[in-house]
């Protein structure tokens, strides 16, 4: 009756968009605070890496006042996709970046980026109507404020795309501690003090079991 | 027209799922006040035993660092169905947790647990697929901050779950004061001081009378 | 090809149902200042009256802790159905309310209570179900606080009823302010102390004119 | 299977209608600071301007205490139809708005306005009910509080208005930087400080290259 | 050692000064909503003539733009010295002012007005060096915004001001409930909606005692 | 230099005072969350009791709107010198309250009630005066909203008391866990859920050691 | 007794320091929204210029990162001192500063920088220690986040500064509306939307008068 | 007359105090988000490392639930005085935390620690008292809500502590770019993302000069 069929990420289906995380963008962002927002992009990035998800990275004017891209993605993805376009304000609008979405065979499409309404929901969309299933990561997009943010989260739930947030991203692809409980709770470590915490106990309390 | 059929709580329906209420994953829980988040997590598991529903006890890693179910809940659920998940991120990936949850033959689920956008979202959505009927209580579930919770209450919402609180359940279930006035004030009183000061005011000025 | 149907508010086809202001629950209410939602019931009460709507007045247990009907209410309506109902929580599951209701003969239904998740969403549903037209009005309804809000607000959108406030009911009623200037500033000017202040210096500023 | 379809602004296909920015209505709003309120008013006014799109400007009562339109709008567009309506509130009631409206010729029509749920949310419905694809610009458009803000716009995005705002409008029209970097990075420098800092910062390093 | 002296309010020594509050300058009151700032501000002229405590009204430039005194304070003291003065900011530069100020022979003044920076600040310290002993009524004061206020508060409190807020004036007047259980009962209850609830509540239970 | 004495809690010097803590009055408090609110007053309560300090309840008009003091706190001190005000306002214009107080022979006094402006305020500014040590609770200490908050602590910082919380006081008076770990760790694992999930934690580690 | 000497700005007696404002070290700024922010530093500025007073500009490395002045400044004030410190953070270090400080002959400083509490606080501070009378414009300033600038206000409170804000300088330094309407008008409408509606207003109504 | 002195941070006066930053009383730190809490304390960490400053960790009760601290601490400052504590609350009252603080010969103490009002504030006092100069790392320190915070504040301000912030200790220790441009500039990378991004795009655009 419902006819809901849950659309599940599923790290054999799935690519991820860095679309402008750019060194003068960022100042723009300003409804998430910074040291949290620069740790969800890593962690997004890091958790890309860790299920080896194919990774395209791509920025607008990077010789302009927007900056380049923040050198730790760089540095993470040196052989992924990299599409520096020329002017597409829409990445979806770059030839280029669309052939290296599609060479990914990859269905589900993870989309994080700055700014959340423009540089994220453009795409977004644009991907929609091409079918794909798109998974927002929202804690990994920034903008001005709140009143952009809500607007645009609002446009791209109402078009379908899923509103997600790393952590969500990394347990759904995830699935199963039993296949990496190291790596997982690695992953944890580096990016929630909370977590990294509760670890340094349990240790300290285990460390002469 | 309209077609919209108002799906209500019944408690000859409903059985209560409590995932992964675990005293190390509290401390990540940051979209609520630690006070009135224990007062909603207890409320709820109050108002499950008071209208005897079915209730599901899950967690997730129990031996690491995501620590032990609090202790409350064990106690006042001594003999539901507990299943302790070997790595199963979502509860529903869990076989004894599914056949479980259908075992008590409800076709209304309530679900509140920690962290809400993976250990209550991932379970709702799967539900939803099989054609239950969900029902969120956000108030006994809790996460990261703001940003993480919007994005699984948008998630959940598109997908048909209802959101509710647990007053709104308590009530939606109890239907009618008369069906036991003393059994739900006593709830209410437990669980909202600003109910507990109006019955103590109400029982002063009436004592004598 | 959207299909939308404006379905607008129009002052022969509307009744207006409060549900349970009653002073006792009203300590209940945190998700809006005293001061302010004082204000907004009044001024919805008001405008009710401003317009001859059908309105329905009722309680839930109001000799108990509960307390009684705020007197302003009593006054405002002396001659309208009152239901006082002996148990049930949802206002529709009391015979004498619907009935009360479909006396009316109105399809649209302008409703605003207390405990919002409760008193306003429960009946909102139950006549969304028997296909009338539902108009909440947001901000003269309360609830604990902003979370069981939202939740209430998400689960009475996705039914079909329509989120308004106050003001926007009074303006979609009116139509046209030449239908009767001094009426509906009256109206504004003893309910939004900005526009009061508005007409104070506009007067002040004509009257040698 | 998902039939989405991006309904994106386009320049040969959209209007923009400025409702009831006057001086006194402005004292009403409080959900948008003062200072970033005027500042997305005259954005979105300079992006209409600058993208040529047909402009309508409509007040309501602006002899009485609403007051006069913003002089800086009436400045911007000298020769815009300018509907100044007798009494009609919902300006779609007025039928010179709705045949400057249906004069431009155009299909997408960009609103904003002050309050945003009577303003804003009337016009916005009723040209939904015709079929014309409604952009409405929150962060041009104003009201009383967060609440009443939050209820217009679940109730214009439930009839499948677009939600955006000014920076979002104008990138989606502009597509593409090389079509005029210089107009566009003056409308962000002139109503983004941010922007206009890594421009002065840009500029000065490159000044000598 | 402490050498504190509790320099207390006595309606013997007290007199009221409100500046301002015009219905113009009104609109830029932004630090407090309106519904509680206009209840505020009426609170206290209710609890001036109630106290019997002299009262004087000021206002700048009331044919300009900043509009009339508000008409509530009007009427409420007919026979108040009203002193509009022909142009100084600050208060206590009218000769007329500071005369109607010492004529009362009062020691100790309430001082309230908008903005709170400006008309509450400079007669408060200009009186505070001529030995008057100062009580700002925070809540009657209104500014542009939260900065505003407390740069303003901590310049009033570091000259020997003291913060209060108009519940505490009326509390610290009267003393004991017993000099007259009605009067002040009646105060709260016209400007505290909750405190006017637990007297209905209450008055509805002793009703029959 | 300097000249600073730092003036501790110590448990042998300190008395409680809790004033008006009363059923009624409790509806008035809205600058602390309710469930947050009880479980500060418990903590303090509980921490008199545990330190064996001299505990004076006194309580406003009990028989009218006010209410009758939370029944909590009556059963935890049935013996404690308990001074129903006949009508004074601030407590310490109670002979008795302040024969009580004397009484006690204790030199710090240690003040929490409901609202912080007048119930506390008046008797910290009075008891400050006749050289007490005044040590305000501030997190056990409710009022209408956060400005009337804030102007109570500027007025008693500035008098000379000391703003402390719950939990600081309890600290100080401890001086060293040695003393008695079991005893703090349950007052702490009572009144503050993230310590207690700690000590679960904990517990749950170190079992089988 | 009380001995305090209202030290009020005076037109004559102060000069404005208007530290580091530059385009890099603006991004650093996040206690206040950037609209609202320019729009003060702005005001500021324009202020000084209305009065004449003796205006210093000073960046801290603008060769680098930290970025050039904002052209703004430069512009209003081509003849002011400017002094590029080499290298000191604190400008009171810097020599040329303190002797152009000097030079000026007045006693009054007017500060205001970026951020709060290094380039604001530093020189406060010693300025004070010079027995300068400080005057620090809170509004003017911006830093990382209200926990940074708190603790600088608190700083610069202790130490004798006067914290303000621009609009109170404002109104301090030109004491009476009759030295000049015109001129205090247009500074307040181009600084202050809500001011600048009024007089749009009041113009629009006394025009044909 | 002021007789204000600058009590200025020397990088030769000054040693920090690192208190109780242990993993589990980090899980009641939840007045700062925990991605900037845990950048602030490494940031004060690493300064402190960056100016020889002599350091000394001490804990409370590591065994226990409290946790042990932080290994990046450890770490940091493998041969810094480390004292854990046997049971004493207040680190002041350790023989061997007093004599390894003033082992180090300085008179300038920064201090930070968990929870604010009893880790840092119980050893500010005690410092104070003997004439040491205290300056509280504010945003370094963390505790359970901000009224906790607020109180704790106030009690060390008016004490004569000063409430800085890392950013600031930095700045007023460091004195001038010239003594270290390199190694400065790596601290502020390191912990501020705005300042990090400044540096990215400045080094882009002058590579090739």
């Amino acid at each position: 009756m419902n006819n809901f069929k849950y659309n599940r990420l599923n790290k054999d289906d799935a690519a991820v968009l860095l679309v402008d995380h750019q060194a003068g963008l960022l100042s723009l962002v300003r409804d998430i605070e910074p040291d949290r927002f620069k740790n969800n992009v890593l962690a997004l990035a890091d958790l890309a890496k860790y299920f080896n998800l194919p990774t395209i990275l791509t920025t607008s004017f990077e010789q302009g006042p927007n900056g380049p891209l923040v050198p730790e993605l760089k540095e993470l993805f040196p052989d992924a996709p990299y599409i520096a376009r020329p002017g597409q304000i829409n990445a979806w609008d770059n030839e280029d970046f669309v052939k290296a979405v599609k060479a990914t065979g990859k269905k589900q499409l993870i989309i994080a980026g700055v700014v959340t309404e423009v540089c994220v929901a453009f795409p977004a969309l644009a991907a929609l109507e091409e079918e794909f299933d798109v998974f927002v990561v929202t804690d990994a997009s920034g903008t001005f404020n709140e009143m952009t943010r809500d607007a645009a989260h609002d446009r791209m739930s109402q078009a379908g795309a899923q509103l997600m947030t790393w952590f969500g991203v990394a347990c759904e692809l995830h699935r199963d501690w039993r296949n990496d409980v190291e790596g997982l709770a690695a992953l944890f470590s580096n990016h929630i003090p909370d977590y990294r915490n509760l670890i340094t106990s349990y240790n300290a309390l285990t460390a002469g079991k």
